[in-house]
């Protein structure tokens, strides 16, 4: 093994499940499980590799009502779900029959991960974070984040009983700071934007000892936990691959992690192998994915985001370049829409399904309608739409859209003389 | 049977699952199974009554990941989860280690209900409510309320596909309204207090041909609902009652419905017949329970109710008698707390077990940590404790105590010199 900057953690067997090392998505270079996120060679990312036994659908269908089902499939030890964690995912995957026929598909599901302990997709990433954060025996647990990551690492960090550190620009709503602070003593405002605060969040990584920041140094164990809403949208379909699905794009992360959750799934014969689209959604004010795309081109342009969809505003998205990559090779595409689309994807979807969803999860459902508009979605394959968090978190973004219908006395006679009547 | 005034609508064979008829829970007349909810002879409350046939556990276990996994004992019908519903329940139990050792109880558990569809127990009420909706062929889906309710309300019937209308005090804070607007077109703003939405629902109910107004006149239906959070207790501590539970009270439904669920269980040799302590927990600011509690007394004295807890603001507390006997059988109590006890609740609980809940939530563990103090609660058996709601719906709750610990510039050299590194 080369990687001499790279120290080598003392490591309990099975701490990291079937998890084998850590592999370059560039040159393929190997690196042993540790902390760390870059090749020493190449400076690629790193990604888990795995040498997975015979896993069957019985043995899934036994574990727990959460990721942890998956733990086979996961670098996280064996006895996972013994440690104290917030239990996400298994979250609802609900039949969109309202919104399916409002955009004319035939067979719409939403995975809705708002229902997730604090309410966003993030929650089954920081569980995979903090499993290798105790593995690595890591005295704090730290992200900078302006919104979900935030509130996923303070939540999971105290009821494991480890100290989180969750650094946030200083000119954040007090809304959202509350919604973090509540679980942390140690929240810190940074003066600057959320560039300098992730500027920052690396310097210490790089300082401190025992610091696991959940983006940045575990990054590698992190995401893996994307790849759950992949495996949970197959099981919950019965062991079945959707003809095509859309996901939202902000580092690309969660799309390419689904892509390797089904083809891992393909892989062990838990379904049957077939052929399915992948859709990455954007904002128009942080596109560049989806600018890429439409270009025919390979290189991503950053960009400084300008949308109301302030969850994927990620102008230089590190896995962008794999979505490109996906979505052009299962014959998916890469779309935007405007924020006042995103606006209306938001309110669409409280109104055809009962489901309220954050600016996210609005810009995955205006691109879904965008796409059947523009024919680039074969309205009549089985779709699955991913909505990744909660409106009660983005809730300016329609506060001035919608409201009462009228306003009368308290009377039966005011009553009457409404439309409703 | 009698009960002339009574409409008889005409329902399909099997409309209600195992239900037989309504039973009035003080005089005992019965009347056959329709939109009523007071006895015709006595006024009193009616309740649903069933012939429940042989319910094993292997076919609960093998039921839907949501309430409907227990649609035979509710009066629901047997394909209740073919209709469009939220899905609610099955949510979290999680053994709440550090919040056991904070308070020294030995076995202690969170039943978290912050993670249903709108973030509340009401979604499992209201799902009961709007399947007696569609039985009875009503137009419109209905209710007032100033918080959970609507946004359970209004969440529903949008997924349905039924009208939703929507009444609330005009003067609620603009992000409560946004919470249920975006879900509904017909959210009716009240000039008045909640009493006066109240009492104008009970008049439209009245005039007004096919309004099922959840909390009104499909109460009986809506009220079972609560009985899955018993149920759900049960069987995720592998069949088993806990030796005691706390549990919110405003009406006090929910408290006489989990034990309702757990003496069905036993009745169904579901789980072993054992004794159990029922406690309820209110707020100081209205605690009409409590009060009738701690007095020895029968007669509950309606008060008005000034407090931070809304969602248990409840001064007239319809079921508030049958509280008292439950938890006097039980050996258990009835316990309040003032808001800044509830404060503390909810940064208790954030601190301890990552969960964000309410002034409910906040009223129910104070009430907790109350009863260890006072010695009412026996810390050295299991105890399980109901968090009924989400945070993010009361943020200024809040809002003053937790915040940043430091603001610090964008530098290692800044964050070097606060105590953190």
């Amino acid at each position: 093994m080369s990687a001499p900057v790279i120290e080598k953690p003392s490591l309990r067997a099975g701490a990291f499940g079937n998890a084998t090392g850590l592999s370059c998505r560039e040159c393929g270079h190997q690196v042993e499980l540790g902390p760390h996120y870059a090749c020493p060679e190449c400076f690629g990312p790193l990604e888990i590799a795995y040498d997975f036994p015979a896993v069957t659908r019985e043995e899934i269908e036994s574990g727990p009502r959460n990721i942890w089902r998956y733990k086979a499939l996961l670098p996280v030890p064996a006895d996972i779900e013994t440690s104290p964690n917030t239990e996400p995912g298994f979250t609802r995957l609900l039949k969109a029959h309202n919104l399916g026929a409002e955009l004319g598909i035939d067979n719409l599901w939403v995975k809705d991960d708002s229902t997730n302990p604090t309410n966003s997709f993030k929650d089954r990433v920081v569980a995979c974070a903090l499993s290798a954060a105790r593995e690595f025996g890591s005295k704090v647990f730290a992200c900078p984040s302006t919104g979900n990551l935030a509130n996923a690492v303070a939540a999971a960090g105290a009821r494991a009983g480890i100290k989180t550190v969750v650094f946030i620009p200083s000119n954040l709503e007090q809304p959202k700071q509350v919604n973090s602070a509540i679980f942390t003593e140690s929240l810190v405002a940074v003066d600057g934007n959320y560039d300098d605060v992730n500027k920052l969040a690396s310097e210490i990584a790089g300082e401190e000892d025992g610091w696991a920041f959940v983006n940045v140094n575990v990054r590698p164990y992190y995401a893996e936990g994307s790849k759950t809403l992949g495996y949970e949208i197959a099981e919950q379909l019965g062991w079945r691959l959707p003809d095509q699905i859309v996901i939202p794009v902000a580092s690309g992360s969660q799309l390419t992690k689904v892509h390797k959750a089904f083809q891992e799934l393909i892989k062990l014969g838990l379904v049957e192998d077939k052929p399915y689209r992948v859709f990455g959604a954007q904002a128009e004010g942080c596109s560049p994915v989806s600018v890429a795309y439409k270009a025919g081109v390979d290189a991503i342009r950053p960009v400084k985001p300008d949308t109301i969809a302030k969850s994927l505003a990620i102008g230089n998205p590190a896995d962008g370049i794999y979505v490109l990559d996906i979505c052009r090779e299962t014959g998916g595409a890469v779309e935007d829409v405007t924020d006042d689309e995103v606006r209306d994807g938001i309110v669409l979807l409280a109104r055809t399904e009962g489901i309220f969803t954050e600016t996210a999860g609005g810009t995955t459902v205006a691109v879904l309608k965008k796409l059947v508009k523009t024919g680039q979605l074969d309205t009549s394959l089985e779709t699955v739409v991913i909505n990744t968090g909660h409106g009660l978190k983005t809730l300016d973004a329609v506060s001035g859209r919608v409201g009462p219908v009228a306003t009368i006395a308290p009377t039966y006679a005011a009553f009457a003389a409404t439309s409703l009547a």
